[in-house]
């Protein structure tokens, strides 16, 4: 078959891939090592590359290029090719068509606005969070709230302009949709958290070089290769792949909360590990979509997965406790460090939250960014709603912004329509987790025997292998045989409380 | 007066800079933190965004710009704006058309594969040094030598092609020059060598975190901004600038060397501090050529001051031995730890080396990458003519390559050209230090009191506020009122020598 078109928008998109990864080699220095006033060059840079992608990914050329791979492909359909490989080259033009719907319609100019937005909104959060301080933050917000709508409403009227920007992280989310499934949490969290004894939580803490070496043994355990993954310190734990193989994680020390960065760096390896195994090395798929992850819902399935899933078992605990106690850890035995990792109460922080109320934290972010977005609420109104929402579905109240609204790094970004993810992740974690040991036993069991290799592999063969070839809800579908629901997660959280009182 | 065209010009420019600035922090983070199996894709975007400014740097388009800002300069020049400003635009203008005509005759094929054999050459040369085994090294090496040639060629045939590929790092730069300025070092030299009675060195050393808060200590004293200049750890120390504010050193500890990471900073420091006091930023020449380094010969006799002027004083050893007391150093008093800083004995090692055989590692490396690019010398025999030459000058041989001719970065990305700068930085570095001297008081009184701000501001109004609007030899000329001599720099030698023994 004759692949001379597919080849040239191969070309193209690898070279956007390029320009792709420059910018977040960037971002990953900007968080990681640059120095704070480094910032207004970094956002001319970042600006710089954003409006080239820009004007790539919704030139003339660029279309033209997926129509005449689309025609090769149309007229060669017929021929010898296994019908797999046609219909991943389908799905790939689909995909790319799509996208490209997205960017064509966008004023470059928007796009243009929209980095520096994003830049300064970056800037003037980091400031208004160390000086507690929303009102710093407030003006530029306000501004990536209002090109935010512009560029959904400039990308599509077919959805609202929360779902349009909703959208790149979770293909196809509606707003009703998403009030379905998350209905039930909303109704059932604060009850299980009033059922709850509440128990105090000890006081004790790490220093900074036993939490970096108990990091270090977590990634050697899960098997991690340090030619291809490196950790470094940010403000806000991330991950993010650099290159094909060049692989990156963040993490933070908290001071008093010796397991922050643990649970941070098990998170983040599962974001890595599903990234690594994402069809895209030596693979001819690198470049094109299919390479990508499906959903962000899934990504953070992955790794809220080695993090509630794997980090805060049991058998874990009995496994690790021993390289805490060797790090001073002050508890007596893996039982309590079981019950330490895994205290229930409701608090202020997301990042720091228990599984159990993970959950509101996030109800009050999407609920408050909708009102934001479809014009319910003023941006100068968000601390005290934020307060409001605390006090009313968590029964605490921040006592400033710091460790109220100024928290998250998302909002500062303009990255409206990420936070749904992260609960979506956790109702994808637990039911495939439980699908997972259908197939191959116990997590459990699993983990106590060090078969993180098996775990490993299942996650590769049923998740990151299939890429984007299908979209989120038909990957859950296609690996539990049931639509995506909220009971295998609130199961888990019932059977927790249990195991726990 | 209209300045149309020259606005038209200095947008073009500074989107250069924009991209040569993240071109720049690829490479910081290759150094510094990307994972070795990154390095194939790293190879990739550096490849990609060399390609890039190739481009733009010999595009009609530009050719264009810098013609009309002339013509828009010349007829412009009769009206009112001060001569000071109309010669400054002048020298930029200049400096551009030469720049440009060494662009432009250079074909893109040749930029791409040169762009990739560095890459590859940097990336062999880890491994080869690593296994200490030249020949790993030697095909990439080869080849960066073929294209290298290839390129001077095709840049021009008014010059050598040493001189050539030298004169990006030391304008107008000669064969014949060099060797005027140069000779009297290797016939005196040696000799000086011979003269020392040699002391053996005590051996010692300081945990990798006490070298750190030396280091630390030592750029506070220096009075550096933390929010401006970043340290991070590298193979091989360096100082690069990443934005307007933004600037990063690095250093390494090397086990047995307890004063290496220590005088490495002092060095990269150096070359910071002078960055940093170029007249690029908040300035109108910022993206303009007069807002960069005259020469990477002043570059290293800036860096070369605060190794070997300031840190190796006598003074500074007085007011800094509290400080290395504290953190375990072993010596007794300040003149212990001043003639351990100075310890003077041939070496293999150039970065580790003392003052007075400093300038043999590099006559050695000279004239060996002479004859490489001029003809006489096969790259396979860089090891056996390398050990010789050690062997001749130093008096000791290397025992395996990677402590030889593997020992620096340089050659394997292609730098031809660049060595002789660090000892014209010695003679620049001796000659201004005396005119300092004679202006503003003795280095030793000055360190003595901490008046480090003192020698900053001589050093800014003297050497860096001029940035490029005079060449390397000019500013000598006008800072020291005499010709570049190495006689400056042979008498401290000498006086050091006495002072030694």
């Amino acid at each position: 078959m004759a692949e001379i078109q597919w080849h040239k928008l191969g070309a193209y998109l690898k070279e956007t891939q390029i320009l792709g990864s420059i910018q977040s080699t960037l971002y990953w220095d900007q968080n990681t090592g640059m120095p704070k006033r480094g910032a207004s060059w970094r956002s001319e840079q970042l600006t710089y590359i954003a409006k080239i992608l820009h004007k790539r990914n919704s030139s003339e050329k660029f279309s033209d290029l997926i129509r005449a791979a689309q025609d090769e492909l149309l007229n060669s359909a017929e021929n010898s090719e296994s019908q797999v490989l046609i219909q991943s080259k389908k799905r790939n033009i689909e995909l790319l068509i799509k996208e490209f719907n997205r960017q064509k319609n966008l004023d470059p100019k928007l796009v243009e606005a929209l980095a520096k937005a994003k830049s300064k909104g970056y800037e003037s959060w980091q400031e208004a969070k160390r000086k507690s301080n929303f009102k710093i933050f407030l003006p530029f917000f306000d501004e990536l709230i209002k090109l935010r709508i512009e560029e959904a409403k400039q990308i599509t009227d077919k959805y609202r302009p929360w779902e349009t920007l909703a959208q790149p992280f979770e293909p196809d989310i509606t707003l009703e949709w998403l009030n379905k499934v998350f209905k039930p949490l909303k109704e059932t969290i604060p009850y299980l958290l009033g059922d709850l004894n509440e128990s105090e939580k000890t006081h004790w803490d790490l220093s900074v070089q036993s939490q970096q070496n108990l990091c270090s043994k977590l990634l050697d355990e899960f098997g991690r290769d340090e030619d291809m993954v490196v950790v470094a310190k940010s403000p806000h734990p991330f991950s993010i792949t650099l290159g094909p193989e060049d692989y990156r994680i963040t993490t933070r020390v908290v001071e008093g909360e010796p397991f922050s960065s643990f649970l941070a760096t098990a998170h983040e390896w599962g974001h890595s590990i599903y990234e690594q195994g994402l069809p895209s090395q030596s693979h001819q798929w690198f470049a094109w979509p299919l390479g990508q992850a499906t959903s962000m819902g899934v990504h953070e399935s992955q790794s809220l997965f080695w993090e509630n899933r794997i980090v805060k078992s049991k058998s874990f605990s009995k496994r690790f406790f021993k390289h805490f106690a060797y790090e001073g850890c002050p508890l007596n035995n893996h039982l309590e460090l079981w019950k330490s990792i895994n205290h229930l109460k409701a608090g202020l922080n997301r990042v720091e939250a228990d599984e159990l109320s993970y959950g509101l934290h996030i109800l009050i972010r999407t609920e408050l960014e909708i009102d934001l977005i479809e014009g319910g609420l003023e941006p100068k109104d968000i601390p005290s709603e934020w307060n409001k929402k605390y006090e009313e579905l968590l029964g605490i109240r921040p006592s400033n912004d710091a460790e109220g609204c100024l928290q998250d790094v998302h909002w500062s970004e303009g990255a409206f329509g990420y936070f749904p993810s992260y609960l979506l992740g956790h109702l994808i974690s637990a039911q495939i987790s439980s699908q997972m040991e259908n197939e191959i036993g116990l997590i459990d069991n699993l983990v106590e025997n060090g078969e993180y290799e098996k775990i490993i592999s299942w996650l590769k063969n049923n998740i990151h292998n299939y890429g984007r070839s299908v979209n989120s809800m038909e990957l859950v579908r296609n690996v539990t045989r049931e639509e995506l629901t909220p009971n295998y997660f609130l199961n888990h959280l019932k059977s927790k409380i249990k195991d726990f009182c």
